[in-house]
């Protein structure tokens, strides 16, 4: 990269995913579980055409949405939207669900500020919720800050991280969400190091996560608030959590979690970005953000020179899908087709991969992470993924989720192995490919 | 701004049209003269439901459109555009266009180089030119650097260089475009202050100017190009010409300018950034840049950070629309009603407003300028504004078009006035109203 061109451009490299998808360009038989491209054939195209023909039936519905809007958004969509999660939140009274039960007078006027943020003023849509993962960074860190960080974790993230010179910090993950014990430990020694005043956020894909299928449980997002909260006194600032929903909504087992903004006094801190587009319609790209201020009022400004606003024709299909429970339909449709795919992938692994490598099915999501015995890299020049490569099929090196740590190299024995937009015939055939690759190389 | 927050964050103000808008709803008689947004009537409802009916008719045409595509954009719309820009900019053969005359060898060669830039391999897409306007500045400038503007110019672009830190230099601007002297002079003065190293772009509103009307013809291009060349040695690296095409479509009298793209040998230091969605439809936000290299791969990549692609679904309905000469009409029809509504405005401004407001009419784009004298301030807390507010019409001052400079005080007593939204009897009412205010305050 020129010399001449700005430090952020410098730090921004080629993203991962593009020179995967150079590779799967190149071999027409490929079969690609690296891309987080979702289920074709699902595609909602009648009812997509159904509702923008709603819209567009006549001027007095079609002209609003052909016009500029403003760089909030739509308010019907944000009020939609703020119900619709307050639902979603709402639907559980269980323990864990703590604020719904509070008795004391005090309890009662806490649990109405942590309702409030449930609304359309505390909304912003953005263009996808990858926008809003921008833009949370733009307004919160400067060159040097600190972003707390699953290990492993969305790696498009790392790249925003990287490309504004803040440093990632990983922190373990288990099957239940972040080992906290690993959380404080990590928050004490960026303490003693004199970098916690640098810790802005912490960055959580808090549903069947991208990569591992991991969901946090909402202990453990009440834990993680808990430590975020302890540690601000020696930040001498908030240290907001950052909960990257895009998933939430692809769940095909169990129940769903409440999200962090259901934590007891938690909503002046929890960052929400959600999306309409992953399980819907990824062309139509639209997300959202529940924010606190004053990051609400920061990020909109900083919206307001990106793009003011967000395509409004788009605003008024989600408005209506929505509205019309199309969205819901569409949802539940796409829930029974991942869980059916993942299925397909799940017989096929127990039939082809040989025990040394461990994995498990996920309840949601797109994707299975597979751990090969620690000796066998899956790095894109490693003996696997080139084998896999001559093979036909593709996959995503566990390495590219890990922030550089100071202290221990990046695992790179796993892999991302996407159900999302590959057929059945072909998740069996690559698979069974897969499965060849690894029980050649992995004894 | 809590201090916690980014320096961007604590750089980035409310957008200036945020608090006019906020003024505007506040009184439902009133006549705003101030948003950029576009003629309501006018917007092409059945067109695009025509457009996206035929994309989503079949799952063929429907799948794509609803599925991710690349960070760079659709292919076939890239390609579209591209030979519509070779199109625009190859009708003219005057002598002001020499390229298409060259006849030596070499000349032929730079000739070839110069025409390849308009190749989908140089065109990205983007969620309206206003990112582009925005990733070219994250991929060229660090903090402190400068940018050179038009002087006034395009208000929302001076937000992105304050939230960035960067320092705009204004132009001073006559009727055919930059004042090539004073751009000497400029450059001049910042070579011997030891700032032309933080020079790295001139940002420019080559067609119908916002806010002026000005349109910058080739011959200027040229100049500005040969200037910025001529100090890049005292840079000690390029400096780039940032073309900001937004309104080249809507012309309603006199010839098209060929872009700065054809000035031979200029294509290395040209960006160009076009906008489907003002000659169009402003709700179906798509716009497109084309950048020489090594710019291309850098915005492409922090493109991979802000949203790895626009909207497939808009960039398919604009594919089509161009395509189909469906783009052109609505085109068309768009340049005859601003056409007319510009007539409507002239006369109103010919009968109300007195003499000693001087004003030109336009000849494209979506606005008029107008000149009081110079001890009349028309900022919001002036005289003029606030009895143009309470009269129930409003414009945009002219001062928020103004970068500051070291050495004069934003001037002050100008105001832009757009015909894109109002409706006639509006723009005769409002017009009418502000020169009742003029008359009294103006002597």
């Amino acid at each position: 990269m020129k010399s001449y061109l700005s430090k952020m451009a410098q730090r921004t490299p080629e993203p991962p995913i593009s020179w995967l998808m150079h590779a799967a360009l190149a071999r027409s038989r490929l079969i690609s579980f690296a891309a987080g491209f979702t289920d074709n054939p699902s595609l909602p195209v009648a009812r997509t055409r159904g509702l923008l023909n709603q819209i567009l039936r006549s001027p007095k519905t079609g002209r609003p949405a052909l016009q500029y809007g403003s760089t909030a958004g739509d308010p019907i969509l944000r009020k939609l939207t703020a119900s619709h999660l307050r639902k979603l939140d709402a639907q559980f009274s269980s323990s864990s669900f703590s604020w719904l039960e509070q008795k004391s007078r005090t309890r009662t006027r806490g649990k109405d500020k942590d309702e409030k943020i449930y609304s359309l003023e505390h909304l912003l849509i953005t263009g996808g919720s990858q926008q809003l993962l921008y833009m949370a960074a733009e307004a919160l860190c400067d060159e040097g800050d600190v972003v707390l960080v699953e290990d492993p974790t969305y790696f498009v993230y790392l790249g925003i991280l990287q490309g504004r010179g803040l440093r990632a910090r990983g922190v373990r993950l288990e099957p239940d969400g972040l080992d906290l014990a690993h959380l404080e430990k990590v928050l004490t020694s960026l303490k003693r190091s004199g970098d916690l005043r640098r810790v802005k956020l912490l960055y959580l894909v808090s549903y069947f996560q991208n990569p591992t299928g991991v969901t946090t449980s909402f202990e453990k997002k009440r834990g993680i608030l808990k430590w975020l909260k302890q540690f601000e006194r020696g930040a001498g600032h908030p240290i907001y959590l950052l909960e990257d929903a895009a998933y939430r909504e692809l769940r095909f087992h169990g129940g769903d979690v409440p999200s962090a903004l259901a934590v007891p006094g938690a909503t002046g801190r929890v960052i929400y970005a959600g999306t309409f587009t992953k399980p819907f319609a990824t062309g139509a790209r639209v997300g959202y953000g529940i924010l606190p201020e004053p990051l609400l009022t920061a990020v909109k400004h900083i919206k307001g020179n990106h793009d003011f606003g967000t395509a409004n024709l788009l605003q008024q299909l989600f408005a209506r899908a929505l509205a019309s429970g199309a969205h819901e339909k569409q949802v539940a449709r796409l829930q029974k087709r991942y869980a059916h795919k993942a299925r397909v992938m799940k017989r096929a692994m127990e039939k082809h991969f040989p025990p040394a490598v461990e994995w498990r099915a996920p309840a949601g999501g797109l994707y299975f992470w597979a751990r090969l015995p620690k000796h066998i890299s899956t790095g894109v020049r490693s003996k696997v993924f080139q084998a896999a490569l001559k093979n036909d099929v593709l996959y995503v090196p566990g390495e590219i989720c890990y922030a550089d740590a100071p202290l221990r190299k990046r695992p790179n024995h796993e892999m991302r192995i996407s159900f999302g937009s590959a057929s059945e015939k072909d998740i069996r055939e690559g698979i069974k490919r897969l499965g060849a690759v690894l029980n050649q190389l992995v004894k």
